[in-house]
């Protein structure tokens, strides 16, 4: 057996825990927080409880939402600069993954100077960051509980990955409330997102039995309630179920790192800006029909969850049966299925194998690829 | 949905994880490690690679081990005195739940001042604890994960519950290793300990859905592993999953609390000094029938995990299924069975019943009791 570490931060999971930013905050010893958020949590009404638990805290704040989706690196400067001009004393991020990414971000370039360039990589962050309290809207990335940042280097249009275990948040606010604002194409690709996250996770070489537990039961809600989520908006119970299933496959993916859908999504969503969650959904059921040999037992588990009832599953069909329930999910509901719908081309096959094969996902991945290998998983989701 | 938290340590686990204890020192910013264990313990030989980790790492270190199972009052304040007087900025706990708990006792009130009566209760800490880095040699406590420590009022021959954030370590490093020196019967009630565990925190009124996915794979773990680890000492199969139950319900009962079993259990500990595995163990099936009707659903879904393969279980027979599994499982394993078989008494069954029924674990229990529920339960498990 091998030794592995898992961590995660401090949970505060249900309706209205929102309103509980400002006492968390205090609780880390803060007293004038810098709010990251972009301007659709914005819209969506979620700002507003934050900042009004933080004055009923008695805490001052300053508001940074001058960033894009795919957050770009001068974005993350800009953010540093203000926060430093700010004198506040903790970080709280708002928002889908792009708000939480630019909230790490801005902590680590702000406390450990430099660009966020100098951070790519594994462990290279040295001084300790502010305190983090993450807020997250999406049911999706999973980023407030993980070790991830994800920034674009905007000359190179490539997306960094930074991981460093000061990354973790603090404390992680789950709200299942602020996922009633998400359209319904939102939901279906952050869920997407949240099933590629449990499955990466479970199928990666750097899995353990502790981030098993959470990955398998992640693909179990995604499985039970993406559904109903994406049929309405004000489904609770549904909402509750992927706000847990997000949660559960950060902690996996966090702990056992991610594999070629990732590897694959960010040198396209770094080429051409496109959304994560979709560029993921679309690679999701290839990659699994690729890595399928690699890990027939795993696939044979994941396949169980996935029809309960079902005999005769084996390590000879599972991955088939997998795949078919992803294309089927898919269509239920109203995912996107092709590349193409986005403006990819077969050109673009080269450069996007090129940058996927260096990608940091791509070391945890079950099953080696070549460049050819990638480029072919590319063509057949274009 | 009710709103709640989740908090745990970082983990690190795996074979020969114990000599990373010097190095995790390092890592929180200690120089002069406090170590508290046991005379158990250090014969079992598990004190040397954690003090060849620390010198390796640096670090100049103290040693404690003058305590006793069930530890007192007076051997809390002894060790409090002697972290103050050793200059130490850290400390660190090997060994089961009696090194742990004192470990976080002198923590405390080294650092809070006053005696450990003073925190006795919920959320008593106000000052921030040293670094705390736990080693746990039983899988059983769960302390190393949790936010309890138990120490005995010496006085009152009562036993204290100590509950707070403050309390739950910065690292819990489980080495698997140290399960092999464990005598049969240690490994037995240790290991119905963990059943304990996963059962109360799975029934307790305060459980969630993130204590519920622990609890139910510690119980399934426990199903499946308990007695291979009874049987050998050396099958580390074994041992690495008791280990993983043991952090599992240890992650839940931390936060999901517990119910009648500890209450009771605290109450006969502290009273005749009884081993607390021996005693949650021969309490456990008696107390799952009194609760049974309480959580109907909830007892139907640990039948399912004790007999996965069974037709026509139901909220009818599924508390009976579980109490006869545990009753066989005990003959398997030579756990003890009587209360009586500890030189107890149908006499002392009055001041049990009234000492169980003000104890903190009896809040989470989801069946009310009264003074008359705990003395038949008592009786029925003399």
């Amino acid at each position: 057996m091998k030794m592995y570490k898992f961590v995660m931060p401090e949970i505060i999971f249900g309706n209205g825990s929102i309103r509980r930013v400002g006492e968390s905050c205090v609780r880390l010893g803060a007293q004038n927080v810098f709010i990251v958020t972009d301007p659709g949590v914005i819209k969506a009404g979620w700002l507003e409880p934050v900042i009004e638990s933080c004055k009923h805290a008695g805490l001052t704040y300053s508001i940074f939402s001058d960033f894009t989706t795919n957050p770009k690196d001068y974005e993350v400067e800009k953010g540093a600069k203000e926060y430093m001009a700010s004198e506040c004393d903790a970080i709280v991020g708002v928002g889908g993954g792009s708000s939480i990414d630019v909230a790490k971000a801005i902590a680590i370039v702000a406390t450990n100077g430099g660009k966020i360039h100098d951070y790519e990589g594994v462990d290279k962050i040295k001084r300790p960051l502010p305190p983090l309290i993450m807020v997250p809207t999406t049911a999706g990335s999973g980023s407030e509980v993980s070790q991830f940042s994800i920034i674009l280097n905007s000359e190179h249009q490539i997306k960094m990955t930074i991981i460093s275990k000061s990354l973790i948040p603090d404390i992680a606010i789950i709200d299942p409330e602020t996922l009633v604002t998400k359209d319904r194409l939102l939901t279906a690709t952050t869920g997407l997102d949240v099933l590629t996250h449990g499955i990466e996770a479970y199928v990666s070489i750097a899995a353990t039995p502790l981030t098993d537990v959470h990955a398998l039961h992640s693909i179990k809600l995604v499985a039970n309630y993406l559904r109903p989520s994406v049929a309405s908006k004000t489904n609770m119970d549904a909402k509750e179920k992927m706000a847990m299933a997000s949660l559960q496959a950060g902690l996996a993916f966090s702990n056992a790192i991610l594999g070629a859908v990732h590897a694959i999504s960010h040198a396209i969503g770094g080429r051409f800006l496109l959304p994560h969650g979709d560029v993921n959904a679309i690679l999701l059921p290839h990659v699994i029909e690729y890595n399928y040999i690699s890990a027939p037992e795993k696939f044979l588990h994941i396949a169980e969850i996935l029809y309960p009832h079902k005999n005769g599953i084996s390590t000879v069909n599972a991955g088939d049966l997998i795949v078919a329930y992803i294309r089927k999910l898919q269509d239920d509901i109203g995912a996107p299925k092709r590349l193409r719908d986005f403006g990819l081309a077969e050109e673009d096959a080269d450069i996007i194998s090129r940058y996927a094969l260096e990608d940091a996902c791509m070391i945890t991945n079950p099953r080696d690829l070549t460049k050819e290998d990638i480029k072919a998983i590319f063509l057949q989701a274009l």
